[in-house]
């Protein structure tokens, strides 16, 4: 089955985990189609200025593959900076967040995979 | 954990599932990284030319967004094209193969989780 990008669901998020701005999620599967071993298979879009906010990941891991742009990034509480190629991982019990402070776009694919 | 992009492992696959040239491969996680969920999620390049032969899925699915270029994607038997921002998906049971017989690139993301 192909699924055409106009035909994935798209969502756009207001302060995501206290985050600022508006995060666009393009969806490329449910659940149910992941075969309910993960919950996310998206790409996420951070115009300038815009954060997803710190938040602390239980029962999952989220993974991060960075398309385009640099992001500074807080990993479990260590602030770095990411950009196009890294990939970040978020296991179950630790936190994340990150935030675009450039003048670019950021974009990266998230995967969120059940414990 | 960060893993930056010169951190990632890179395969080169020749003839990969009988297809033609060689196909490049960046891994983001091993399966333990993905909680056993699955056993493959990476960027795929193929130049022009290339192709990974039609192959049936086993005991999970595979999954594809595409990140560049227009590809010819056997679904099931099915031929079609994608493209950028495409997502196919080949689950349990049922085949599929990917070909670029264009002059660009053709990049993609694959997933590939457990049944």
């Amino acid at each position: 089955m192909v699924r055409k990008a106009d035909e994935c669901k798209v969502e756009h998020r207001d302060h995501m985990r206290e985050g600022n701005g508006t995060v666009h999620i393009i969806n490329f599967a449910s659940k149910e189609e992941l075969n309910n071993k993960g919950r996310l298979f998206s790409r996420i879009t951070l115009n300038p200025g815009c954060s997803i906010g710190y938040h602390v990941h239980e029962g999952d891991t989220e993974l991060y593959y960075m398309l385009k742009g640099e992001a500074d990034y807080n990993d479990n509480g260590v602030m770095c900076t990411v950009s196009a190629g890294d990939v970040t991982f978020c296991p179950n019990g630790t936190g994340h967040g990150i935030a675009n402070n450039s003048d670019d776009v950021v974009e990266f694919i998230a995967l969120i995979v059940y414990d």
